[in-house]
Protein backbone atom coordinates (compact mmCIF):
# COMPACT_ATOMS: atom_id res chain seq x y z
CA UNK A 1 0.00 0.00 0.00
CA UNK A 2 2.43 2.34 1.31
CA UNK A 3 4.32 3.53 -1.43
CA UNK A 4 6.90 5.93 -1.05
CA UNK A 5 7.57 9.74 -1.94
CA UNK A 6 10.37 10.30 -5.00
CA UNK A 7 11.47 13.25 -5.67
CA UNK A 8 14.22 15.10 -7.81
CA UNK A 9 16.03 17.96 -7.74
CA UNK A 10 17.37 19.84 -11.37
CA UNK A 11 19.00 22.63 -12.47
CA UNK A 12 23.16 23.82 -13.68
CA UNK A 13 25.94 22.90 -10.74
CA UNK A 14 26.46 25.82 -8.87
CA UNK A 15 22.71 26.36 -8.06
CA UNK A 16 23.14 24.78 -4.73
CA UNK A 17 21.14 21.54 -5.40
CA UNK A 18 23.16 19.79 -2.85
CA UNK A 19 22.50 22.10 -0.11
CA UNK A 20 19.02 21.79 -0.09
CA UNK A 21 19.04 18.11 -0.20
CA UNK A 22 20.93 17.89 2.92
CA UNK A 23 18.50 20.48 4.17
CA UNK A 24 15.55 18.51 2.84
CA UNK A 25 16.90 15.48 4.55
CA UNK A 26 17.29 16.62 7.79
CA UNK A 27 13.41 18.13 7.73
CA UNK A 28 11.97 14.73 6.49
CA UNK A 29 13.96 13.09 9.02
CA UNK A 30 12.69 15.06 12.00
CA UNK A 31 8.96 14.44 10.77
CA UNK A 32 10.42 10.76 11.50
CA UNK A 33 10.66 9.73 7.80
CA UNK A 34 13.24 7.37 6.29
CA UNK A 35 15.32 9.38 3.37
CA UNK A 36 17.71 7.76 0.67
CA UNK A 37 19.26 10.29 -0.71
CA UNK A 38 21.06 9.41 -4.42
CA UNK A 39 22.49 10.46 -7.19
CA UNK A 40 23.73 9.15 -10.74
CA UNK A 41 25.15 7.03 -11.55
CA UNK A 42 23.97 5.54 -7.79
CA UNK A 43 26.76 3.51 -6.79
CA UNK A 44 25.40 0.34 -8.10
CA UNK A 45 28.88 -1.88 -9.30
CA UNK A 46 27.46 -2.01 -13.05
CA UNK A 47 26.38 1.88 -13.22
CA UNK A 48 29.65 3.02 -11.82
CA UNK A 49 31.43 1.09 -13.86
CA UNK A 50 29.32 2.64 -17.25
CA UNK A 51 30.69 5.91 -15.73
CA UNK A 52 33.88 5.41 -15.66
CA UNK A 53 33.54 4.76 -19.69
CA UNK A 54 31.63 8.15 -19.98
CA UNK A 55 34.81 9.62 -18.19
CA UNK A 56 37.24 7.91 -19.78
CA UNK A 57 39.12 10.51 -22.18
CA UNK A 58 40.58 7.53 -24.28
CA UNK A 59 36.45 7.34 -25.28
CA UNK A 60 36.66 10.86 -27.22
CA UNK A 61 35.23 9.11 -30.55
CA UNK A 62 32.10 8.65 -28.22
CA UNK A 63 29.09 9.18 -30.31
CA UNK A 64 26.27 11.31 -28.55
CA UNK A 65 23.71 8.15 -28.83
CA UNK A 66 25.90 6.04 -27.35
CA UNK A 67 26.65 8.56 -24.70
CA UNK A 68 22.75 8.65 -24.16
CA UNK A 69 22.35 5.16 -24.05
CA UNK A 70 25.42 4.90 -21.64
CA UNK A 71 23.55 7.00 -19.14
CA UNK A 72 20.16 5.52 -20.07
CA UNK A 73 21.83 2.17 -18.95
CA UNK A 74 23.07 3.60 -15.96
CA UNK A 75 19.85 4.86 -14.76
CA UNK A 76 18.00 1.20 -15.41
CA UNK A 77 20.13 0.09 -13.28
CA UNK A 78 19.94 2.59 -10.83
CA UNK A 79 16.28 2.60 -10.50
CA UNK A 80 15.73 -1.24 -10.84
CA UNK A 81 18.67 -1.75 -7.56
CA UNK A 82 17.90 1.48 -5.05
CA UNK A 83 15.44 3.80 -6.11
CA UNK A 84 11.99 1.32 -6.79
CA UNK A 85 13.26 -1.10 -3.70
CA UNK A 86 13.72 1.98 -1.40
CA UNK A 87 10.14 3.43 -3.01
CA UNK A 88 8.39 -0.62 -2.31
CA UNK A 89 9.42 -0.30 1.35
CA UNK A 90 7.51 3.46 1.53
CA UNK A 91 11.01 5.34 1.82
CA UNK A 92 11.25 8.97 0.67
CA UNK A 93 13.88 9.18 -1.83
CA UNK A 94 15.39 12.47 -3.17
CA UNK A 95 17.31 11.95 -6.42
CA UNK A 96 20.22 14.77 -7.72
CA UNK A 97 19.31 15.05 -11.24
CA UNK A 98 17.74 12.59 -13.00
CA UNK A 99 15.67 12.26 -16.09
CA UNK A 100 14.76 15.35 -16.52
CA UNK A 101 18.73 16.52 -16.72
CA UNK A 102 19.17 13.96 -19.84
CA UNK A 103 16.23 15.59 -21.80
CA UNK A 104 17.90 18.77 -20.95
CA UNK A 105 21.54 18.10 -21.29
CA UNK A 106 21.47 15.85 -24.32
CA UNK A 107 18.09 16.39 -25.99
CA UNK A 108 18.64 20.20 -25.67
CA UNK A 109 21.49 20.82 -25.43
CA UNK A 110 23.15 18.50 -27.78
CA UNK A 111 20.30 18.11 -30.13
CA UNK A 112 18.92 14.34 -29.42
CA UNK A 113 15.63 15.65 -29.43
CA UNK A 114 12.56 13.64 -28.36
CA UNK A 115 14.64 9.93 -28.39
CA UNK A 116 16.17 10.66 -24.71
CA UNK A 117 12.51 10.62 -23.44
CA UNK A 118 11.59 7.85 -25.21
CA UNK A 119 14.54 5.93 -24.48
CA UNK A 120 14.28 7.03 -20.72
CA UNK A 121 10.86 5.92 -20.62
CA UNK A 122 12.10 2.25 -21.60
CA UNK A 123 14.87 3.04 -18.55
CA UNK A 124 13.04 3.73 -16.08
CA UNK A 125 9.84 1.46 -16.71
CA UNK A 126 7.51 4.55 -16.62
CA UNK A 127 9.07 5.54 -13.00
CA UNK A 128 8.30 9.51 -13.04
CA UNK A 129 9.21 11.13 -9.61
CA UNK A 130 6.22 12.58 -7.54
CA UNK A 131 7.84 16.07 -7.58
CA UNK A 132 10.85 17.83 -9.10
CA UNK A 133 12.87 20.89 -7.92
CA UNK A 134 14.32 23.00 -10.53
CA UNK A 135 16.39 25.72 -9.52
CA UNK A 136 16.59 27.87 -12.02
CA UNK A 137 19.35 30.31 -12.19
CA UNK A 138 20.63 32.20 -15.67
CA UNK A 139 23.59 29.98 -16.88
CA UNK A 140 25.87 33.32 -17.35
CA UNK A 141 25.22 33.88 -13.30
CA UNK A 142 26.00 29.58 -12.67
CA UNK A 143 28.81 29.79 -14.54
CA UNK A 144 30.36 32.96 -13.20
CA UNK A 145 30.76 35.25 -16.90
CA UNK A 146 29.20 37.81 -15.67
CA UNK A 147 31.20 41.47 -15.90
CA UNK A 148 33.80 39.29 -17.88
CA UNK A 149 33.54 41.29 -21.13
CA UNK A 150 34.67 39.64 -24.56
CA UNK A 151 34.60 35.79 -24.17
CA UNK A 152 36.40 33.78 -26.68
CA UNK A 153 34.87 31.43 -29.37
CA UNK A 154 35.25 28.38 -26.77
CA UNK A 155 33.52 30.01 -24.10
CA UNK A 156 30.67 31.18 -25.89
CA UNK A 157 29.85 28.18 -27.61
CA UNK A 158 29.66 26.54 -24.13
CA UNK A 159 27.14 29.62 -22.44
CA UNK A 160 25.55 28.35 -25.71
CA UNK A 161 25.07 25.16 -24.98
CA UNK A 162 24.42 26.02 -21.06
CA UNK A 163 21.84 28.43 -22.76
CA UNK A 164 19.37 25.40 -24.91
CA UNK A 165 20.16 23.55 -21.61
CA UNK A 166 18.20 26.25 -19.98
CA UNK A 167 15.73 26.46 -22.21
CA UNK A 168 15.01 23.17 -21.99
CA UNK A 169 14.52 23.27 -18.12
CA UNK A 170 12.21 25.67 -18.92
CA UNK A 171 10.56 23.64 -21.34
CA UNK A 172 10.17 20.61 -19.04
CA UNK A 173 8.92 23.00 -16.20
CA UNK A 174 6.15 24.56 -18.70
CA UNK A 175 5.16 20.73 -19.72
CA UNK A 176 4.88 19.29 -16.09
CA UNK A 177 3.00 22.05 -14.22
CA UNK A 178 2.10 19.94 -11.68
CA UNK A 179 4.82 17.85 -11.38
CA UNK A 180 7.78 20.72 -11.48
CA UNK A 181 8.64 23.20 -8.92
CA UNK A 182 10.49 26.31 -10.54
CA UNK A 183 12.41 27.75 -7.63
CA UNK A 184 14.40 31.17 -7.99
CA UNK A 185 18.14 29.98 -6.64
CA UNK A 186 19.41 33.24 -6.87
CA UNK A 187 18.00 33.82 -3.57
CA UNK A 188 19.28 33.12 -0.25
CA UNK A 189 19.63 29.73 1.04
CA UNK A 190 17.38 29.25 3.81
CA UNK A 191 14.52 31.26 1.76
CA UNK A 192 14.75 28.57 -0.78
CA UNK A 193 14.54 25.71 1.73
CA UNK A 194 11.25 27.53 3.69
CA UNK A 195 9.58 27.47 0.42
CA UNK A 196 10.83 23.89 -0.43
CA UNK A 197 9.67 22.77 3.10
CA UNK A 198 5.98 24.23 2.37
CA UNK A 199 5.82 22.21 -0.41
CA UNK A 200 7.19 19.14 1.23
CA UNK A 201 4.56 19.75 3.82
CA UNK A 202 1.77 20.08 1.56
CA UNK A 203 3.24 16.09 -0.35
CA UNK A 204 3.15 14.78 3.15
CA UNK A 205 -0.44 16.23 3.45
CA UNK A 206 -2.02 15.03 0.50
CA UNK A 207 -0.28 11.84 1.29
CA UNK A 208 -1.81 11.25 4.33
CA UNK A 209 -5.62 12.13 3.22
CA UNK B 1 24.90 8.83 -54.50
CA UNK B 2 26.64 5.48 -54.37
CA UNK B 3 25.35 3.62 -50.82
CA UNK B 4 26.51 0.89 -49.88
CA UNK B 5 24.61 -2.97 -49.30
CA UNK B 6 23.94 -3.59 -45.41
CA UNK B 7 23.50 -7.37 -45.03
CA UNK B 8 23.19 -8.99 -41.79
CA UNK B 9 22.92 -12.76 -40.58
CA UNK B 10 20.48 -14.42 -37.77
CA UNK B 11 19.40 -17.45 -36.79
CA UNK B 12 20.56 -19.65 -33.43
CA UNK B 13 23.88 -20.55 -32.66
CA UNK B 14 25.03 -23.60 -34.76
CA UNK B 15 23.04 -22.53 -37.47
CA UNK B 16 26.15 -22.50 -39.79
CA UNK B 17 26.30 -18.51 -40.03
CA UNK B 18 30.20 -17.82 -39.68
CA UNK B 19 30.83 -20.34 -42.67
CA UNK B 20 28.70 -18.89 -45.23
CA UNK B 21 29.44 -15.26 -44.09
CA UNK B 22 33.07 -16.52 -45.32
CA UNK B 23 31.63 -17.53 -48.23
CA UNK B 24 30.05 -14.71 -48.73
CA UNK B 25 32.61 -12.60 -48.64
CA UNK B 26 34.42 -15.01 -51.23
CA UNK B 27 31.69 -14.11 -53.52
CA UNK B 28 31.18 -10.49 -53.40
CA UNK B 29 35.06 -9.73 -53.36
CA UNK B 30 35.01 -12.19 -56.51
CA UNK B 31 32.90 -9.64 -57.90
CA UNK B 32 34.86 -6.85 -57.16
CA UNK B 33 33.09 -5.67 -54.40
CA UNK B 34 34.73 -4.70 -50.94
CA UNK B 35 33.49 -6.28 -47.97
CA UNK B 36 33.48 -4.72 -44.56
CA UNK B 37 32.75 -8.17 -42.11
CA UNK B 38 31.83 -7.28 -38.55
CA UNK B 39 29.91 -8.72 -35.80
CA UNK B 40 28.85 -7.27 -32.45
CA UNK B 41 30.20 -5.37 -30.40
CA UNK B 42 31.96 -4.40 -33.63
CA UNK B 43 35.70 -3.98 -32.21
CA UNK B 44 35.48 -0.27 -31.27
CA UNK B 45 37.29 0.43 -28.05
CA UNK B 46 34.05 1.69 -26.61
CA UNK B 47 31.45 -1.15 -27.30
CA UNK B 48 34.65 -3.39 -26.35
CA UNK B 49 34.62 -1.92 -22.93
CA UNK B 50 30.83 -2.28 -22.98
CA UNK B 51 30.77 -6.22 -23.37
CA UNK B 52 33.45 -6.34 -20.81
CA UNK B 53 30.62 -5.32 -18.33
CA UNK B 54 27.41 -7.34 -19.81
CA UNK B 55 30.12 -10.57 -19.64
CA UNK B 56 31.94 -10.09 -16.25
CA UNK B 57 30.25 -12.51 -13.91
CA UNK B 58 30.32 -9.94 -10.80
CA UNK B 59 27.24 -8.63 -12.50
CA UNK B 60 24.82 -10.88 -12.02
CA UNK B 61 22.62 -8.24 -10.34
CA UNK B 62 22.09 -6.39 -13.90
CA UNK B 63 18.29 -6.10 -14.70
CA UNK B 64 17.13 -6.94 -17.91
CA UNK B 65 16.62 -3.63 -18.94
CA UNK B 66 20.32 -2.52 -18.32
CA UNK B 67 21.22 -5.52 -20.59
CA UNK B 68 19.23 -4.52 -23.37
CA UNK B 69 20.09 -0.91 -23.20
CA UNK B 70 24.06 -2.00 -22.73
CA UNK B 71 23.97 -3.74 -25.88
CA UNK B 72 21.81 -0.66 -27.55
CA UNK B 73 24.50 1.45 -26.40
CA UNK B 74 27.47 -0.78 -28.07
CA UNK B 75 25.24 -1.08 -31.22
CA UNK B 76 24.90 2.95 -31.32
CA UNK B 77 28.92 3.11 -31.00
CA UNK B 78 29.13 0.34 -34.21
CA UNK B 79 26.61 1.65 -36.33
CA UNK B 80 28.36 5.54 -35.80
CA UNK B 81 32.05 4.52 -36.10
CA UNK B 82 32.13 1.49 -38.07
CA UNK B 83 28.87 0.84 -40.33
CA UNK B 84 27.63 3.41 -41.14
CA UNK B 85 30.94 4.93 -41.94
CA UNK B 86 31.72 1.83 -44.48
CA UNK B 87 28.44 1.72 -45.99
CA UNK B 88 29.07 5.81 -46.89
CA UNK B 89 32.38 4.70 -48.86
CA UNK B 90 30.00 2.14 -51.13
CA UNK B 91 30.86 -0.85 -49.50
CA UNK B 92 29.10 -4.40 -48.58
CA UNK B 93 29.06 -4.62 -45.00
CA UNK B 94 27.86 -8.28 -43.87
CA UNK B 95 27.29 -8.14 -39.93
CA UNK B 96 26.31 -11.19 -37.84
CA UNK B 97 23.41 -10.71 -35.77
CA UNK B 98 21.80 -7.24 -35.70
CA UNK B 99 18.81 -5.56 -34.35
CA UNK B 100 16.95 -8.64 -34.81
CA UNK B 101 18.87 -10.80 -32.54
CA UNK B 102 18.51 -8.19 -29.13
CA UNK B 103 14.43 -8.28 -30.85
CA UNK B 104 14.14 -12.17 -30.53
CA UNK B 105 16.45 -12.72 -27.67
CA UNK B 106 15.79 -9.63 -25.24
CA UNK B 107 12.18 -8.58 -26.43
CA UNK B 108 10.43 -12.76 -27.24
CA UNK B 109 13.16 -14.67 -25.03
CA UNK B 110 13.35 -12.91 -22.03
CA UNK B 111 9.72 -10.90 -22.40
CA UNK B 112 11.23 -7.45 -22.96
CA UNK B 113 9.07 -6.60 -25.71
CA UNK B 114 8.58 -3.80 -27.73
CA UNK B 115 10.90 -1.59 -26.02
CA UNK B 116 13.79 -3.35 -27.31
CA UNK B 117 12.54 -2.39 -30.86
CA UNK B 118 11.81 0.92 -29.75
CA UNK B 119 15.56 1.53 -28.35
CA UNK B 120 16.74 0.30 -30.92
CA UNK B 121 15.41 2.15 -33.74
CA UNK B 122 17.44 5.23 -31.72
CA UNK B 123 20.63 3.15 -31.41
CA UNK B 124 21.21 3.38 -35.22
CA UNK B 125 19.32 6.36 -35.97
CA UNK B 126 16.78 4.39 -38.04
CA UNK B 127 19.29 2.27 -39.91
CA UNK B 128 18.03 -0.92 -41.38
CA UNK B 129 19.59 -3.93 -42.89
CA UNK B 130 18.98 -3.82 -47.06
CA UNK B 131 18.47 -7.66 -46.75
CA UNK B 132 18.91 -10.41 -44.05
CA UNK B 133 19.37 -13.75 -43.99
CA UNK B 134 17.56 -15.88 -41.20
CA UNK B 135 19.10 -19.10 -41.00
CA UNK B 136 15.85 -21.51 -39.86
CA UNK B 137 16.84 -24.11 -37.11
CA UNK B 138 15.07 -25.86 -34.49
CA UNK B 139 16.28 -25.02 -31.13
CA UNK B 140 16.21 -28.45 -30.03
CA UNK B 141 18.41 -28.96 -33.17
CA UNK B 142 20.46 -26.36 -32.83
CA UNK B 143 21.34 -26.87 -29.44
CA UNK B 144 21.78 -31.12 -29.87
CA UNK B 145 18.81 -31.87 -27.72
CA UNK B 146 16.94 -34.42 -30.13
CA UNK B 147 17.08 -38.16 -28.73
CA UNK B 148 18.49 -37.19 -25.03
CA UNK B 149 15.11 -38.21 -24.13
CA UNK B 150 13.72 -36.58 -20.20
CA UNK B 151 16.21 -33.26 -19.34
CA UNK B 152 16.39 -31.67 -16.50
CA UNK B 153 14.31 -28.50 -15.25
CA UNK B 154 17.01 -26.51 -15.76
CA UNK B 155 17.31 -27.92 -19.30
CA UNK B 156 14.23 -27.50 -20.26
CA UNK B 157 13.73 -23.78 -18.93
CA UNK B 158 16.91 -23.13 -21.82
CA UNK B 159 14.84 -25.03 -24.44
CA UNK B 160 11.89 -22.97 -23.37
CA UNK B 161 13.88 -19.51 -23.45
CA UNK B 162 14.98 -20.85 -27.16
CA UNK B 163 12.13 -22.08 -28.93
CA UNK B 164 10.55 -18.29 -27.56
CA UNK B 165 13.31 -16.68 -29.08
CA UNK B 166 12.77 -18.75 -32.08
CA UNK B 167 9.06 -17.53 -32.33
CA UNK B 168 10.26 -14.09 -32.22
CA UNK B 169 12.39 -14.52 -35.73
CA UNK B 170 9.64 -16.19 -37.08
CA UNK B 171 7.47 -13.13 -36.23
CA UNK B 172 10.21 -11.00 -37.57
CA UNK B 173 10.74 -12.75 -41.01
CA UNK B 174 7.09 -13.02 -41.29
CA UNK B 175 6.64 -9.06 -40.78
CA UNK B 176 9.69 -8.03 -43.00
CA UNK B 177 8.83 -10.18 -46.08
CA UNK B 178 10.85 -8.44 -48.06
CA UNK B 179 13.93 -7.61 -46.22
CA UNK B 180 13.81 -11.24 -44.06
CA UNK B 181 14.78 -13.99 -46.43
CA UNK B 182 14.37 -17.57 -44.47
CA UNK B 183 16.93 -20.07 -45.41
CA UNK B 184 16.34 -23.72 -44.15
CA UNK B 185 19.52 -24.40 -42.33
CA UNK B 186 19.44 -28.17 -42.25
CA UNK B 187 20.32 -28.37 -45.71
CA UNK B 188 24.18 -28.57 -46.80
CA UNK B 189 26.62 -25.83 -46.77
CA UNK B 190 26.89 -25.68 -50.37
CA UNK B 191 23.12 -25.97 -51.07
CA UNK B 192 22.52 -23.08 -48.73
CA UNK B 193 25.35 -20.64 -49.82
CA UNK B 194 23.75 -21.04 -53.79
CA UNK B 195 20.86 -19.94 -52.55
CA UNK B 196 22.28 -17.05 -50.65
CA UNK B 197 24.31 -16.43 -53.99
CA UNK B 198 21.31 -16.28 -55.96
CA UNK B 199 19.66 -13.05 -53.33
CA UNK B 200 22.72 -11.36 -53.71
CA UNK B 201 23.36 -11.78 -57.36
CA UNK B 202 19.44 -9.85 -57.64
CA UNK B 203 20.17 -7.60 -55.15
CA UNK B 204 23.44 -6.81 -57.05
CA UNK B 205 21.25 -6.18 -60.39
CA UNK B 206 18.26 -4.17 -58.71
CA UNK B 207 21.36 -2.10 -57.56
CA UNK B 208 22.91 -1.35 -61.14
CA UNK B 209 19.89 -0.71 -62.56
Amino acid sequence: MSRGIFITLEGPDGAGKTTQIQMMKEYLESLGKTVLLTREPGGTGISEKLREILLDKENAEMSDTTEMMIYAAARAQHVAERIRPALERGEVVICDRFVDSSVAYQGYGRGLGDAVQEVNRYATAGLEPDRTFFMDLDPAIGRGRIGKGVQDRMEREKLDFHYRVYEGYLKIWQANPHRVIRLDASRSIDTIQSEIRKHLQQMLDEEEQ
